[in-house]
């Protein structure tokens, strides 16, 4: 029987919920995770290690992307770069990383390889998120045929993306039903201890759980 | 004026010429190497850096991609699996590194992202080659569509692979033509000081010498 998943978790509530969606499907998890030296490293590593304990999430991956520091170009790597606090605009902000989500896919597609899991989930959003373009569905769903025809005959890998369509709003009431811990989530791109409230991570976070009608657990400015 | 290609170059001999053919196009080189913990990275490092010399290179990229290490799976990074030795045969070999060229292709697109170039150049080859899945033409186009996708609307990258659908010979004849310095170039998966001459890589390296006609220049045992 071969029912695992390679679930790329963040720490963050999406990929989070989704590693909780993949569980209760039945899929025993092999949890990836990325430090890329992004400016919430150490919070974002202590979250997905807190979340694997929550789903005892017995393989792990945590893996040294450093590479994107040298590489900068984006807020959430160079510290010389501003993160944006006045809202979220139209257009690819500069928090964009150059082609994060397919090197991290590519990553995981290697890892699925080895272990012989048939999936891999990634937590992105297309709506109600930051722009990014290698969080569209179009994008991910070519990323998965690119990575069945460079790999060998017998890996099949599908990329689910559950949360693709979802609002923010909804994220936050299915974290609810699946009691996914959101107080051991982050989303927030410039502060470790209380979250900044006004970066784009954090009003999209706080903006689900306000239509949702819920209070967020984690400590804001 | 923006006509940069990023050329991923391993320090062999296809990859090396790739890069001389971009030179000879016209194009700036941003040139890419990754140390995988593989047997010869040391030696194949020394190779990329002498190539990058001749070719007086301003830009280059030398990435740690040790993760390969941790993941194993793989005659060329786990050193309790053995290279084969006894001759060239059908399937995937051992010595095959997961979704090697998908991560090493996402990098460098992340790369080329950043830099403003337009061309990513890879110097596989897809008859006369190990059989590796990551080296199809295919694979290839899949992998730069989803590039585009992934990437800013305003990023658009070809992926060239000028050596695809040529034997070892014309890539010997072509490389005597463009003055590559073959003699700093190095294949074989197992040794460092002189090659073993009956690896995989080492046989069909010789091979097309041979049926070019022309003798190798660098050392065997």
């Amino acid at each position: 029987m071969n029912k695992k998943a390679v679930c790329i978790m963040s720490g963050g509530m999406d990929s989070t919920l989704s590693a909780y969606m993949m569980q209760e499907e039945g899929y025993e998890i092999v949890a990836v995770h990325f430090n890329y030296n992004q400016r919430t490293q150490q919070k974002e590593l202590s979250c997905f290690e807190a979340v694997c304990e929550k789903l005892n999430v017995k393989e792990k991956y945590v893996l040294d992307m450093s590479f994107f520091k040298d590489l900068g170009a984006s807020a959430l790597t160079d510290s010389t770069i501003d993160v944006p606090t006045t809202g979220v605009e139209d257009g690819v902000p500069v928090t964009y990383v150059p082609f994060r989500n397919g090197i991290f896919l590519s990553m995981a597609a290697a890892i699925a390889e080895k272990e012989s899991a048939s999936v891999i989930s990634i937590g992105v959003v297309e709506e109600d998120s930051s722009g990014y373009p290698d969080c569209r569905e179009s994008y991910i769903l070519s990323m998965q045929n690119a990575i069945n025809l460079g790999t060998k005959d017998e890996t099949n890998i599908e990329i689910t993306m559950p949360l693709v369509r979802l609002k923010k709003s909804q994220i936050v009431q299915k974290s609810l039903e699946l009691s996914v811990p959101l107080e051991l989530t982050w989303s927030c791109y410039k502060n470790e201890e209380k979250a900044c409230g006004v970066c784009d991570s954090c009003r999209l976070r706080l903006n689900g759980f306000k239509l949702a009608g819920v209070i967020d657990p984690i400590s804001y400015e």
